[in-house]
C-alpha cells in the first residue's frame, strides 16, 4: 500500500470537532447539548442575499473570471471605500471562502521554511493551511491577564530570523475576540516597515464591535500598500458560512498577479456565491445594527455569567463573538470530553472548545476554553447555568485564587 | 518591499487565458471571435439542479460537514454504484471543484519533491496544482499518430524513481479527447502495483463517451482499492462549471483520512451547491442522450471539417469535447495569436488554445492545437471555415506531407 505524505500525517485534526463523537453520545443518551464550540451563527442571512439566489435567471451554471466577476468585485470596491480602505476592483480577488484568501495569499508569499509570526492563541486552522504550504508559525504568547492585547513589539523582535517573511493578525479576533487598537496597528506598522514583512489581517468579523469601539484596518494607515493583505469572508458579516465566498484585497500588485496565477489554475470562484454576494453588499443598515445589539447582549450575558463564577476569570472582549474564560480546572480537554461524557444537569450540557488547540505553544491554556455566544440569549442562560453546575461537580476542579486576582484587576 | 514566494513566481500563467488580450482586441476592433479556447460548455444545466436552487428554504446558509453532507453523500454514492464503482458515503470527500480534489490529493499522498508521472499532453493546470504542493510532474509523451493512447508500460519503467509516488490519468482526456481501454487501463494497474504507486484518475468528462464506446475506470478493477483515488466534479457532466463542486473518491482509509484533516481546514464545500448538487443525481437518462448524440455531432463534423483541410491531421477522439489537431503551422504560439491579431475572414475569426501549453517536454504540440466543440453546429462550420482561410493566409505556413501520411495512416 502507498504511503500518504508526512504533510498528511503532521497536519492537525480539527481540534473542535474531535469532540464530536462525544457530543453525538450525549445526544444520543437524550442529553440536550448547548453548543458554543463552533463559530456557526444563528442569525438568519439576510433575505436579499436569500433571495438573489430564489431569482437567478441563467440557463447555463458557467465558470465566472477567476478573479471573482468585474460586477461582484466593483460592488465590493464600494463596500471597503466605505471603510476607507481606498482600493480599485482590480485589487480585489474573489477567493472561495476565507479559507482559500489565506492559503492563496500564503503560497504566493511564502515558500516552504519562511516564517510568520502569528500571536496566540489563534484561529487553529492557520497551523493546517501553513501546513499545506510548509509555511513554519512562530508563536507569539498574549495573555489572558489584559484580555488578549498585542503583545510587546520587543517580543516580536526576539522572535525575527531571516527566515521571517510575515506577521498575520486577526481582528476582531478569533479566539479571543480582542479589537486591535490603532495605536497597537501603528506600533506593527513600524515593525513590519523596519523588516520588510508582510501584514496578513485575517479580518472575518469586522462588522462585531461593541460598545462604540471604533474597528481599525491596516488599510487605513498610509505607507503600508506593498505589505498589506486583507482576508475577508461573508461568512459571519452576513451569516452565510456556508456560501465559500472570501476575498483577498491587497495593492501589491506583485502579490495579486501570483495569486491570480494560482486563482487561474483552480479556474473560478462560485457563480452564485457571487451573485448573492453582489446582494449582499445592499444590506442595509439596520440588519447590522440589530446583529450587533444582539451579540451585544449575549456578550454581556456571557462574560457577567462567567465573571459570577467561582474561579473564572473572562475578559470582555470587543469584538466577534467569542470569549476565552480562564477556569478553575486542571486540564481544558479532559474538563470539555467530561463534561459531555459524565455530566448533565437537567439532561443538559454543554459542548465548548478547549483553548488549547489554539495555541502553539505546549501547556500554553491548559486551563482556558473558548465559547461562541452563537446562542440565543435563553440558551445561552442555561448553559451558563449548565457550566456553573459542571464546574462545581468536576473532579478536576483547582485552586481558584489566580482568576479571583484576575477578576480584581479587570 | 517584501518579496513574492518562488512559487509565486514560478508558477506557470493559465496557457489558455494568455491569448485573452488578443480576443478582447479582435473583439474591440468588432469581429466576431469563435471561442475554441475554453471548455466551458454552451449546454444549458438540467432544469432539476437549477430548480433546486430557486427553492431553496434555510434561513440560515450554513457550513456543512466538511466533507459533505451526509444527505449528498448517500446520493453521489447511488450514482457511482449504478456505475459499478461498490462504494460507499464514507468513501466520498465532496470538494469545491475538481480543482480542490486534485489539491488535496496531491497534498496527503505526495511530499514535496515526489514525482507524479503524467501523460502529455495534460491539462494544463496540474502542473500549477503540483507547483503549489510543490509536487514534481515527469512527463511522459503521448502521440498524435496513435489518437494520444497510452504510452508503452516499458516509457513508464524508465521514468520510475525512488521519488515516484503516483500516476496520473485523465480519461476520456483533456486535451486530447482519448478514452483509455480496458487494456490500457489493466497494464497500469500492474504498474502501479508493482512499484506501491497511487493512480490518480480525474473522471472529468466520464459521461462523454461516443460510437458506443463504454467507459471503464479504475475503481472497476479489482485489487487497486489502495491505490486509485478519483477525482471527479460536476462541471462538465451537468454543464454546471461554475458551481465549484467536485470530489474525491477513495477507498484508502489512510488517505480518506488524511484528506478529511486538509478539507476541516478549509471548513465546508458549498451548500448550495451540494442542494443542487443532490438534485443533479436525478438527472434523467434522456438529458445525457441528447447531449452526447449533439457532441458526437459537433465533434464530427470538426474532424471530418479538420482532415479535410490541407496539411491538417485530427485524431477521431473517443471523448470529452476536446480535439488536438495537427496543422501545417511553423508555431502554435505565434499562429493562435495571428489569428486573432492579424486575420479576420468576413470579419470573424477562431480562438484556440496552442497545444505546447498542454505538454511539459520544450518544443513537444509545437504545430498543435486544442480545440474545444463547446459551439453550436453552425458557429463550429462558420470556425472551421475561418480556420481553414487562416491557415491559408498565415505567413509561418510550413510543408505539410506528414500530416497527409498521418491521414493514410489514420
Amino acid at each position: 500500500m502507498p504511503k500518504i505524505s508526512q504533510k498528511g500525517i503532521v497536519v492537525p485534526a480539527s481540534p473542535i470537532r474531535k469532540l464530536s463523537p462525544f457530543a453525538d453520545k450525549a445526544k444520543r443518551e437524550g442529553k440536550k447539548v448547548y453548543h458554543l464550540n463552533i463559530g456557526q451563527p444563528d442569525i438568519e442571512t439576510p433575505a436579499g442575499m436569500l433571495n438573489a439566489i430564489k431569482n437567478i435567471d441563467f440557463k447555463v451554471w458557467a465558470y465566472t473570471a477567476s478573479e471573482g466577476t468585474a460586477s461582484y468585485r466593483t460592488k465590493l470596491a464600494t463596500y471597503y471605500n466605505k471603510l476607507g480602505y481606498n482600493i480599485t476592483p482590480d485589487q480585489i480577488l474573489v477567493t472561495t471562502g476565507g479559507s482559500e484568501a489565506i492559503i492563496v495569499s500564503m503560497i504566493s508569499c511564502l515558500d516552504p521554511g519562511d516564517e510568520v509570526i502569528i500571536p496566540e492563541p489563534f484561529y487553529a486552522n492557520y497551523n493546517s493551511f501553513a501546513c499545506q504550504c510548509g509555511v513554519v508559525v512562530k508563536p507569539i504568547l498574549s495573555y489572558i491577564e489584559n484580555g488578549f492585547a498585542l503583545p510587546a513589539i520587543s517580543e516580536f523582535e526576539k522572535l525575527i530570523t531571516d527566515k521571517t517573511k510575515a506577521i498575520m493578525i486577526c481582528s476582531p479576533n478569533n479566539p479571543t475576540g480582542y479589537l486591535y487598537s490603532e495605536e497597537e496597528l501603528l506600533a506593527l506598522k513600524a515593525l513590519v516597515l523596519k523588516h520588510d514583512l508582510y501584514l496578513f489581517c485575517d479580518e472575518a468579523y469586522r462588522e462585531f464591535c461593541y460598545d462604540g469601539l471604533k474597528f481599525t484596518s491596516p488599510m487605513h494607515l498610509d505607507g503600508l500598500d506593498e505589505n498589506v493583505i486583507v482576508l475577508d469572508t461573508v461568512s459571519k458579516r452576513y451569516s452565510a458560512c456556508g456560501a465559500r465566498l472570501g476575498c483577498i484585497i491587497t495593492k501589491n500588485k506583485e502579490v495579486y498577479q501570483a495569486a491570480l496565477k494560482f486563482a487561474q489554475a483552480r479556474l473560478s470562484p462560485g457563480m452564485v456565491e457571487q451573485i448573492a454576494g453582489e446582494a449582499a453588499v445592499d444590506t442595509p443598515d439596520e440588519y447590522f445594527t440589530a446583529v450587533n445589539a444582539e451579540y451585544t447582549t449575549r456578550r454581556n450575558l456571557v462574560v457577567e455569567a462567567l465573571n459570577k463564577m467561582d474561579g473564572v476569570f473572562c475578559p470582555n472582549p470587543g469584538g466577534a463573538f467569542y470569549v476565552v474564560a480562564q477556569l478553575p480546572i486542571d486540564n481544558a480537554d479532559k474538563f470539555c470530553q467530561w463534561v459531555l461524557e459524565h455530566f448533565e444537569y437537567q439532561n443538559q450540557t454543554v459542548m465548548m472548545a478547549p483553548a488549547t488547540g489554539f495555541y502553539s505553544t505546549p501547556r500554553a491554556g491548559y486551563n482556558q476554553v473558548r465559547m461562541a455566544y452563537v446562542l440565543n440569549t435563553d440558551d445561552l442562560s442555561k448553559a451558563m447555568e449548565c457550566l456553573e453546575k459542571a464546574l462545581e461537580a468536576y473532579p478536576g476542579r483547582v485552586f481558584e485564587e489566580e482568576a479571583e486576582s484576575l477578576k480584581q484587576k479587570a
